[in-house]
């Protein structure tokens, strides 16, 4: 850094982001001082590469503004914009560094609710009966791939259509395709639920005018998500995702990653089936291990 | 770039911003492309510098929104988040870099009036007689020192108490201290004014808890703003600054360039003071002289 420049204050096209910076000498906030340091100097760069026009300059700004200003009690967009850039997906990725060997996390989403039910290992979570049958199995293992006894397993997903309980209120019933399960000791869990859809993130706003400028869709590939806890092992927060959905590998919030796809089969066994309880000759079987690093 | 990790379209934190950009295949807006390039790169190279917690990446949405938010016909909280990280001043000089010797530019910024009125040269743009009389004197050159003739000169400024007009109608008279002067054969300016004073910009939105939190003030220094174009010439956006001023250094918009402070004077002469029509003994006296560039 240049301490003349910054140092009388002048602006500089050379030395921009020094300038900007060095006036943060009164500052007491160390961290805040540290992130606006990165902030600034990414920023400068990013303009000095991109040069943009005055026109250019103007249509960014349009756009932010329209991005706060869609946003209400139920619409983030600027998460949308941070899932649609791969930055939700890098936040949680620093903030969950597993060991070699333990499950990944992927991203919450904003249809997780606190308060589903516990249910006993087998039930199906479908509470409405729509859609095709699906049979879950896995097991929660330790690091040294022991059964752990005890984990909480909280699952929600959407439905056939692509939509969760929540935003089809009435449509579906509470807590639709929602369920909490408890291992025993030999870890494994099993529940029945139906086969879930890709779907859209929201893309009426500006969020969704980007998606289609880049040359992208709006879609998620079909997934279960997963909150696996037990005591002594670190939170879980993932999905499991079916290989072969169309969109497996253009996730819009790039949520995929190669250790959560599962196994999706489909199982033509009719006697199976209805030992099941499912109405048809066939289901979907889905089968995944988990393996929980030990809490730090 | 990984292509294999880029292509398979999964997430890992080593290749993230690869895995966003290749995204972006189907784009068929070349300059798009290159700009959300640049921008995904520097935003993870940003966030991987930072490591933000979860709690401070939801801080920063929170941040984002409000500031879209309280955006309204009369407020651009973005433009003022680019004004204060010297974005705005790095987009301006991008886009009017000056040969050598020529007068450089500086930010618009809001309170230009496109339909001053012409006045004669000489005339006093102050119309309420508030304030510390100043004469402003100088000349219009091209890049070889010749004057310039039929330059017209846009200046407005803030009166002695930090306020532009449109800020204070029925306060201030409409038109109060903005003028269009027109140069003869020997490019000289010259007009009456009163002293401009430093001013906050508008911080009491985000913006302005952010200024504070980085232990910055928001003051810009006391400036006069300058439009001068003449045919065959590039159009000059600038300010001048009085060196005198307490914030000359700290500009909160970082306005200020060297070539921009002008020779401001306190001149004790009751008989000149008499000439020029002024009230007091005594008033400033403001010479700088601007080079346009050729256009090109």
């Amino acid at each position: 850094m240049n301490m003349h420049v910054a140092e009388n204050g002048y602006f500089t096209e050379e030395h921009s982001a020094e300038t900007v910076i060095a006036r943060m000498h009164d500052c007491k906030d160390a961290r805040l001082k540290q992130v606006m340091e990165v902030v600034i100097r990414k920023l400068h760069e990013a303009v000095k590469e991109i040069e943009p026009s005055e026109a250019e300059w103007l249509d960014a700004i349009r756009f932010l503004t329209a991005t706060g200003q869609i946003c209400n009690e139920w619409r983030q967009e600027w998460i949308l914009f941070s899932d649609i850039l791969g930055v939700s997906m890098l936040v949680d990725a620093i903030n969950h560094r597993k060991p070699n060997g333990a499950s990944e996390s992927t991203v919450l989403g904003p249809f997780h609710v606190a308060d589903a039910p516990e249910m006993p290992m087998g039930a199906n979570i479908c509470r409405d009966g729509k859609g095709e049958d699906m049979l879950v199995t896995g097991r929660i293992l330790d690091p040294d791939g022991q059964p752990v006894e005890g984990a909480r397993i909280d699952v929600w997903q959407a439905n056939d259509e692509g939509f969760y309980d929540v935003q089809q209120k009435g449509i579906q019933p509470d807590f639709n395709l929602r369920g909490v399960f408890v291992t025993g000791d030999d870890g494994r869990y099993w529940f029945r639920a139906v086969k879930p859809k890709f779907y859209p993130i929201p893309d009426d706003g500006p969020v969704g005018q980007l998606l289609r400028a880049m040359g992208r869709h709006p879609y998620r590939p079909a997934h279960l998500h997963y909150i696996v806890s037990a005591p002594g092992y670190a939170n879980l927060v993932t999905h499991i995702f079916d290989p072969h959905d169309p969109y497996i590998r253009s996730d819009a919030v790039f949520g995929v990653k190669e250790s959560l796809l599962a196994d999706f089969q489909r199982v033509d066994d009719a006697e199976r089936a209805r030992e099941l309880g499912f109405a048809g000759s066939w289901f979907w079987s889905v089968t995944h291990d988990f393996v929980l690093a030990r809490s730090s």
